[in-house]
C-alpha cells in the first residue's frame, strides 16, 4: 500500500486542509502562489472590521478545500470524474486569483490597465504550464471552460462556486460578521450533475436562498460598508494622483504607475509577480512627505485612518453641495479644481446579488425536472433579489 | 458596597446568564417554572435532528438573557427604563411560555382544549403573582400590553421579540442547522426606542433581513420538515385516539383525556402545572401493548420511530390516491374507515413569514423617519415573505 | 457506478453524520437503538447545565463519526483496514453503549444489579446477531478484543478511544462549558497503527496532554459537579427507597425493582429493552404523593430541584457534625435513624485522569521508538494526573 | 440622561468591542494606535498558520474589551474601583503593546537595540499623555505598578492578565488551534480582588490548570513551532546581515540599522513611531536583488517559503554535523565562514509555564485562605509545569 505525501494545513474556518498530489504542492511552493501572502483578500476593509486581514492565498486554500468536497460528493452521487480531471479542477481553483494585483479589487484596472485579473490568472498559468510541462492543460482548459464536462468548470466559476462558497465564508469568519455565514457544507452535499450541469437538488432551495441573502448582506454591509468605501477610494486616488506626480516611486511599481496600459509583454509578466500590498502600501509611507500636498493629505489621511467624510443614499447628489464642497477644499488646501476632485467627488456603487441572464442557479426536482431557482414557485429569488440596486455616494475630506 | 445575590448558569449558547434578582431567583425556583425543563421545545424535532433535545425552561433563561441585553441597550441609547420596569419586563419573559402543554405546540390545543398556551401562561403567572403578593403586577401588565410603554410588551412579544431571536439562535445551536443562525446580537446593538415604539436603526435592514430568511428556513427545514411533521402527527393521533379509546391512563393525564375542554378551575391549573411530556410518553410506552390496534400500532411506531410515509406537495392530493391507501390499511390492519383515517390522512402546513397587517418591523430613518420594512426601497420582504405559503401533505402507515 | 443508499445526519457538533450501510441503516432502526433515544447521556448535569439534555443515541452516533475518520486517517497511513473489519470496528462503537439502563452510570448497579453495562451491551449485540444472522461477528469480536488487531478494540475502548473523544467533545458542546474541548480532529489525523498497536505521533503530545486536562477538568467541574453529584445521589436514594417501601410501581419497572439482582433470562433481556429515564421520571412524579414521607420528599425535591445541600472536602467529614444533622432530620421529618440515612449520609468521589498501569496513550517517535506518555521527557502526565483523587462529600436534606 | 458618544467594532473573537469614552476614543484614532495595524500579532507564524495575520491593534482592542469584563466583574463583587481608576486600567491596556516595533518579538532587541518594548511602551504614552495635558497620569501609574491598588496592574500585567488572556484566545481563533482556546469568560468571572490583590475564586482552579496547559500547548505548538522558528530565524538573520553589508534602505528603516543602539532621543521616538512591518517585507523584497550573496539568498528564500531545514531536540547538536554543514554552504555558495554562519547555525528554545518566583497565581479559598496555585493539593502546576523546558534546534539552509 503506497502513502502519498501529504501535507496538512491548519484552517481555523474548515479545521484542516489537507494537499495530497506532488504536483499541488509543487504549485503552492511557487512563488507565484507564495506571492498571494502577501495581498489581502479585502483590500481596506480591515479599516472596519480589523479582524479582515486574511489573504488571497488563505482564499485559494479554502476555495480548494471545498472543491474537494465538492468533487468526492459529486462521485459518491455516481458522477464519473476522473483522477485527471479532479486534479484539474484543483488546480484550476487553487490558482483562480492567481492574477489578482495589490489590494485585488480595490485597485483593480488601475496598475496593469486593461487587464483583468482573470486574464492575468490564465495568462500566469500559462507559464506555469510552461514550466511544469504541460502538467496544467486540463486546469486550464477547465478555468477557461473549453473542457467538455461543463460542471468541472461552473464548480470553480459560477453562480454557486466553491470561489464565491469560500469567501463568503471565510469573510464572514475574519470580519465576524457571522450573518454572513452560508451552509457551505449543506450546499456541497446538495449538489448534483444533472446532463453534465451543475445543479443544487431540490430540498437545498433554502439553503440557496440563504447563500444569496448573505451575499446580499456582505455586499452592503461590509464589502460596500461606507467607510470601507471611502477608504478604497481614497487608495485609488492616491495611485492615480501619484501617477501624475510622483516621478519616482519604488522601482517595481514605478513600472506600473508608468506605462498606464503597458503591453503584455513577458517582462511585465514578470514584474506583475513581484508586484503586491508591500509595494502599495510602502509607497503611501513614502509619499505622505510628498510635495504634492493632494498626495502627502491622501496618504497621512489612508495611515492613520482619518478618511473621507461619505454620505450614502439613492439619489444622486446635488450638484451645489458637491460644489460648495469642491470650494472648500480648494480654498482649505490651496489646490486648483483639477485637483480638488481629489478629495472631492462623487460615485455610484451597485450590487447585483443574482442575475438570472448569464449564470443561474439550477434546480433539480425529485421529478426529474429543472428550474431556475427564480422560477421556483414561492421562492424569494424572483422579484427583489435579481434587481440591481444602485447606491450613490459622496466622499469629502474634511 | 452592597452585593447581590447571584446566580451564573452556563449556556452553550451565550456562555452566561446572570440571574441577579432576589425575585427572579425565587420564579426560577419555583415548581411551575422547574416544570419546563421536563417540556421538550422542539417537541418530535429530534427524531430528525437528534441535538433538538433542549427544554422550554432552556429557551426561557435564553429569552430572559436578550431581554437583559435590549434593555441594557435601549438604557444606552438613552431610554428611561426605571428598576421596576426593567424586572417586569424580564419576568414577563421568563413566564412567557409558563402555560405550555406537553410537547408545547404539537399537542397544544389537544390536551386543555380551548386554553391557548398564552391564556394559560397568564393564568399560571396570575396564580405567582397572587403567591408572591403582586410582585409581579408590571409583569403582567408588560405582557398582556396594558402597560404605558408599549415597547417593553413588544420585546416580549412581537415580530423582532427577544422570544424569537432566542428560539431561533437557540433551536438552530441545538439541530445543528447553521444556516438558522441570526445576528442576535446585532440586531440587539441596533435596537431604538422612538414615541415609545420599537424600532431598529436603519443600518440593521440586511440584519431583520436575514433574520426573517433564517426564520423562513427554519419554519420549512426544521419545524416543518417533513419527517417533523410526521412525527407530530403521529402524536397528535395517539392522543386523539387514547380519549377514544383507553379509558385508563395515569390519573393526571387521564383528567386532561376524559375532559375534551374543561373548565378553568383552579384544580385544573394545579393538575395541568404537574404534566408534562414524561406523562405523555410514558402513556405511549404502556398503549403500545393496547387492545386497539390502532392505539398500539400508532405507539410502537412513534417509540420507534417508524413512522408515516409522507409526501408534501403545492397542490392539494387526489381523492382516488387516499380512498385506495385508505382501503390497503383497512385491510391489511383490520379496521373499519373511522379507524383508517388515523393511518392515512391529508392536511396543510403552512407559514407566513411576515405579515404586514399585524405585526410591523419598524426601520428609523437618520433622518426621523418610520418605514415598515416592507415599505423600505429594495428590501426583500415587500414581494415574497409577505406571503402565505401552503403546503399539502400525506400521511400513509406502510 | 453503483450508488450506495446513505443517510445523512445533522450533528451540531460535526456537522453532518452519514450512514452508507444498509446493516448500519438497520441498526440504527432497531427498536434496541432507538431506546437510546430515551437515555439521557449526563443523567442528573442538566440540573446546572440545562444544556445537558442529549442522548445516548446522539453520543453513540457522534463516537461512530470519529470512528470512520479514525479508520479513513489510519488508511491513508497505510494501515491495512480490510471492508469487514470497518464494518465491525464501526458496529462496535454504534453499540457499544447498548446496555446503558435508566439514567446510564447514575443508576448503574441499581436496577438490573450485578450486570455491568458493558456485560449488557455484549448481550443485546448477540441478540441482534442472532437476529442478522451472525452478521455482528465480527463487531462482537472487536468489542470483546478478541479480534486479532487489538488497534480496532483500542479505538472502540482505551484511553485515547473514540469513546471518550466524543463524550467530551459533545457534553462539552451541550454543557457550554467549553474548557472541555479537545482536538478531537487533531489526535484524529495524529493516530498511527504499530505492532498492531493504536499509536499517536510525537507531534500531538501536547494535543494528548491537553486532552488528558480536558477530562480531568470536565470530572471535577462537570461529571463530578458537587450539585450534580447531590442529585444523582438523590435519584439513587429514591430508588433504593422504592425497592423497599414502594411495591407498586409501573410493570417494567417494578421487574427491576422487585429483583435485586436477577438472574439473566432472555425475559429480563427484553424488559430491560423497554426500560429508559421515562420508567424512571415517571415513578419519580407518581411517588411524590406516596404515603412513605422519605419517599415524597425525595421525589418532590428531585422534580422541582431542591436537592441537598452538600459539602465537598478532601478530609472525611467528623462523625459528631454527620450524627448531629441525622438528629434534626429524624426529629424534623419524624422518621427513624434507618429512614434518615436518605436524607444525611457521606460518601467519597474519586477520578484518576490516567492510569499506567491497564491502558496506556504509546507515543511512537520518528525513530520508530515507543514510549507511553508517562514515560516522555517534560510530559505532564507523570507525577500529577496518575494520582487518584478522593474528595468527601456529605449531602444534608434541609 | 445623556448618551455617551460609542463606538462598537466587530470582532470575530468577542463579537462586538465597545469604545464608549471620548478619550478612548481619541487615543484609539492617535497614529501611534493606528500604526499597531500595521505590525503583526503573530510575526512569522503565518507561514505555518496561514490565518494568523492578525494585528497588534486588534490584540490591544481584544484585550482592552476583557479589560472592560473583569472591571464590571469586580466592581459586581464590590470591588471599589473609580470612573478614573478603570479609565486608567483601559488605558493602559489599551497601550500596552504601542511600543512594539516590526514583526514584534521576532525582531526584539535588534532594531533599536536595548530598548524593551515595555519601556518604549512606556515612553510612547508618556508621550501622549503630554499631549493630552496629563489625562493618561493614572494610566501610567498603573502600567508602572505605582498605583496604590497592584490589582489593576495585575490585570494589564501578571499571571493571568487581561494581556494573555486575549492572545491564546485570538491567536487560537486565528491560527485555528482550537487545542488553545481558554475560558476567558469563566477566568474572568471567577476574578476576585483580596487584600488589593487579583485572586481567582477556588472553583476556578480546574480552568487555570486549563489556562496553563493551553498555554504550554501554544507555546511549542504555534509560538515556537519549528518551521515558525526557522522563519523567525531567517527574518532576524537577514537584518543582522543587512546591518552589515546593505548601506542603503529606505531612509526610516536605515537610521535603525545605521545606529546599533541609538540614544533614546525624541528623535528616535518619532521615527520608531513611523516603523512597521512594511519597512522590513519591503526591504526584503528590495534586497532579494542585492549583491551580496547571503543577504539576497535569505531573502528570496523567505519570501518564497523556502525556508531554514530545522531539526529540534532535547540534548545539544554535536558541533561535527555543525561544522560538516557549514562546510557545505561555504562551498555550495561561494562564502566564508563568518558568512556561512547566516546559513548554518544552532540555538535554544525555551519555555517555562508556569513561574512560582516571580509572579503568581493566587487561589482564594472559601475560608478566605489564600494559596499559589502550585500549592494546591493535587493541582497540576506543582512538578511539570514551572520547570523550565530547552529545546536545541539546528537550522540549515539547503
Amino acid at each position: 500500500m503506497t502513502v502519498l505525501p501529504r501535507k496538512i494545513i491548519n484552517d481555523p474556518v474548515y479545521g484542516y486542509i489537507s494537499i495530497d498530489h506532488p504536483l499541488l504542492l509543487q504549485i503552492v511552493a511557487h512563488p507565484f502562489y507564495q506571492r498571494l501572502r502577501r495581498i489581502h483578500q479585502m483590500a481596506m476593509a480591515q479599516l472596519v472590521y480589523p479582524g479582515a486581514v486574511h489573504t488571497r492565498l488563505h482564499h485559494s486554500l479554502g476555495a480548494y478545500h471545498l472543491m474537494c468536497l465538492a468533487l468526492t460528493e459529486l462521485r459518491a452521487k455516481g458522477t464519473p470524474i476522473s483522477e485527471a480531471e479532479a486534479l484539474g479542477a484543483k488546480i484550476a481553483i487553487l490558482l483562480h486569483d492567481l492574477g489578482h494585483g495589490p489590494y485585488s479589487h480595490a485597485l483593480e484596472g488601475l496598475l496593469a490597465q486593461g487587464i483583468a485579473h482573470e486574464s492575468m490568472s490564465l495568462w500566469m498559468m500559462q507559464h506555469l504550464n510552461a514550466e511544469f510541462d504541460g502538467a496544467l492543460d486540463t486546469a486550464i482548459a477547465i478555468f477557461t471552460n473549453q473542457y467538455p464536462k461543463p460542471f468541472l468548470h461552473q464548480l470553480v466559476s459560477g453562480q454557486l462556486d466553491v470561489d464565491r462558497m469560500d469567501y463568503l465564508t471565510r469573510d464572514s469568519y475574519f470580519t465576524g460578521v457571522s450573518e454572513g455565514t452560508i451552509g457551505y457544507d449543506r450546499i456541497t452535499k446538495m449538489l448534483v450533475v444533472h446532463h453534465n450541469q451543475l445543479m443544487v437538488e431540490e430540498k437545498a432551495i433554502y439553503s440557496i436562498e440563504k447563500f444569496l441573502v448573505a451575499r446580499r448582506l456582505m455586499y452592503w454591509q461590509v464589502y460596500l460598508h461606507k467607510t470601507v468605501l471611502a477608504a478604497e477610494q481614497m487608495l485609488k486616488k492616491i495611485l492615480t494622483r501619484a501617477r501624475e506626480v510622483a516621478a519616482e516611486a519604488l522601482p517595481n511599481l514605478q513600472f506600473f504607475l508608468a506605462a498606464q496600459a503597458p503591453a503584455p509583454t513577458p517582462e511585465l509578466l514578470l514584474k506583475f509577480a513581484q508586484l503586491d500590498d508591500m509595494d502599495v502600501m510602502m509607497a503611501i509611507k513614502t509619499w505622505q512627505n510628498h510635495p504634492d500636498v493632494v498626495l502627502a493629505t491622501l496618504c497621512k489621511a489612508l495611515l492613520n485612518r482619518r478618511l473621507y467624510k461619505i454620505k450614502m443614499q439613492s439619489q444622486p447628489f446635488e450638484l451645489a453641495t458637491i460644489a460648495a464642497q469642491q470650494q472648500r477644499v480648494m480654498q482649505q488646501y490651496g489646490i486648483d479644481a483639477a485637483s480638488a476632485s481629489y478629495l472631492v467627488f462623487t460615485g455610484t456603487a451597485h450590487n447585483t446579488t443574482y442575475t438570472t441572464q448569464d449564470e443561474r442557479i439550477n434546480i433539480l426536482f425529485k421529478d426529474g425536472s429543472v428550474k431556475d431557482i427564480s422560477a421556483v414557485d414561492n421562492a424569494l429569488v424572483q422579484h427583489t433579489l435579481s434587481a440591481t440596486v444602485d447606491k450613490h455616494y459622496i466622499c469629502v475630506m474634511p
